[in-house]
């Protein structure tokens, strides 16, 4: 069961609701990653305080640990983790396929080895069905073959065919209506396979479609011209979902060409190596700059973290490798990705998502200028 | 400023209030550690509302890191850490004597090598109480040579008599009396020793009296004999320390012969290890009977993680490395902890602390049965 609702747009930037069998988000949106059940630090309170109400965790990840048949036997995946919001699994293609000689790869599915014990397993598309709708997540990814960086056309094409033939599989093999299902387009960075796998995608009878295989080391150039290229040829009443992206600076160039959905490990990866997020730039909490200073991170921030602790008491904690460290900058950064989000949702119901792109890049420190040859 | 004023005793036992700088706390009490100023995986918020009014630091570290002349200037250590309630601080003594070769001992004071960096350092009686004062801690440690174990009778002599003349230059060195200064009891396993060192600090115009140099690798039985022979020798309208006890078993046969206050890192270390206390005993969370239980951990406990997650979810985030496990982990136990203090002083001023006793060790399997050689 999935409802989406454009409720504004600005150019091809668009605002809504999209509505699941456990509540509802605003979109744009960003799911913070619980990749193992739980948001690494954070609190599912303070997830959903912050703005949050879906978040995204891992099949791939649940079905060997702690097993999708457990999460089931003791009332699905909302209960056993203790968060009522929405659940969005990735299907683990992109983890199986990163496996290498551990996966083995047939029309059928594809064989794995356990990264944690190497016991044998098998994902087929109609078994990663079954592992979403038994344990109850709102939204499952298909299982895709995710095409690495760098591959040949050849590769690319071969594996955006068998993503579609899995594409079709998957919509047959559901259930129930309880859980949504997204497709996947691939491509690689070839523009014209993007577009054939958009079409093909597109076409089938998905609660949504996403955009795969970025973010998985190609140029920054790559990600941004096939985003800017495919978001727009997605159908428009479905939700958008581009994977695993990424930076605040890529999210804002993403929704203005009508990306809805994001996740990322990012926000709370960088909280546990010490970077935090500002509307100034990413500020590395490590520096002895901040040694004796009695300012909060931002300033203008509301969250926990910044409402109760100075810079400097961060700085000695992550010094003193304490784990308070750690989830501190955690709450923090969530915090920023979802002001992030408000105020982007915020600029396209006033149709100022332009003057809000520009300002915030004219404050926003970011690690490369390329994404400004799409600007 | 302290003032200490029993409400009511049974037997030896006794409940009170302890009042200080930053608040007041009901004794008996056992203080949270915040080795560098932060209980590890836990809030300052959950400290209080588990019942905590008091939480211990350690100058050592913190003269070391963050520095105790940073947290001066950027207001004191309970700005600094962002924690409003009562703080004591250990001199820190303990540390330094168990630096071995990167530690030389003289009459003035001692000089050290930091553990961090090897850089050199010197700490006397007068610059730990001006430190103390500087931090502006509530209740401060004197510095005491603590006799480690093994240690001859010669030995043991020799470190009480100089931590008694260290006591009596700390007296000297105060300045203000916001920051109390509590004496410390030493003299190895050698009752006669102990009772010598306990008649000196007592006659000494401290604000309270602690036991040293006990839990650091002695018998049991050693240490139940020495506090059950020294706690009711110390002043008795005075607080009363024991040094980094310890157990629930161990605090509750203490408490028994008078001693008002306590502290220990168990409850959180061994909630990183996965160990979790109830009222029967120890809980190994990391055990494969937990796969799918669905009851929380304690089901008479209301802290966070009780009344949110099963004992299968806290199984599963141990067994998959999250952080969130220590975290759970931590808050529980020291709700117990802090459980456990609540209803001792209520056994006490109900003067039922016997039947208290009796019920506690009906129920909960201890470590050893050593302990019974004092009941
Ligand atoms: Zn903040
Ligand atoms: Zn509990």
């Amino acid at each position: 069961m999935l409802n989406f609702e454009i409720l504004a747009s600005d150019g091809k930037a668009r605002t809504g609701i999209l509505k699941g069998t456990h509540g509802q988000t605003e979109t744009p949106c960003f799911m913070p990653v619980a990749t193992a059940g739980a948001i690494k630090g954070v609190r599912w309170e303070e997830v959903k305080s912050s703005g949050y109400s879906m978040v995204l965790s891992n099949i791939y990840h649940l079905y060997l640990r702690p097993g999708t048949e457990l999460i089931e036997n003791v009332g699905g995946i909302h209960k056993f983790v203790g968060w009522d919001g929405l659940i969005l699994t990735d299907s683990g293609g992109f983890q199986v396929f990163s496996l290498g000689d551990l996966m083995k790869l047939t029309e059928e599915g594809v064989y794995f080895r356990s990264h944690i014990d190497g016991s044998k397993h098998f994902f087929s598309p109609e078994l990663v069905i079954e592992y979403e709708e038994k344990i109850g997540v709102d939204i499952g990814m298909v299982l895709d073959e995710c095409t690495p960086y760098p591959a040949t056309r050849e590769y690319a094409k071969h594996s955006l065919e068998r993503t579609y033939r899995w594409a079709k599989r998957s919509i047959e093999a559901r259930t129930s209506d309880k859980t949504a299902i997204f497709g996947i387009v691939q491509g690689g960075t070839f523009d014209d396979l993007r577009i054939l796998s958009a079409k093909l995608t597109s076409d089938l009878p998905f609660d949504g479609v996403a955009i795969g295989g970025l973010s998985v080391g190609e140029p920054k150039e790559d990600m941004y011209r096939i985003t800017s290229l495919i978001a727009p040829l997605l159908p428009y009443e479905k939700p958008r979902y581009l994977m695993g992206v990424g930076k605040p600076e890529d999210i804002i160039v993403a929704v203005e060409h009508g990306v809805d959905m994001f996740d990322c490990v990012m926000p709370t990866r960088n909280a546990r190596n010490g970077t935090l997020f500002t509307w100034n730039g990413k500020l590395n909490i490590k520096s002895a700059k901040y040694k004796s200073d009695e300012r909060p991170v931002d300033e203008n921030c509301d969250c926990y973290t910044c409402r109760n602790f100075s810079r400097a008491y961060l700085r000695h904690l992550f010094a003193s490798k304490e784990i308070n460290a750690l989830i501190l900058n955690s709450i923090h950064n969530l915090h920023f990705y979802a002001q992030l989000m408000e105020k982007t949702r915020e600029a396209i119901k006033n149709k100022q998502f332009k003057e809000f792109k520009k300002e915030f890049f004219s404050k926003y420190k970011t690690d490369e200028e390329s994404f400004y040859y799409l600007t």
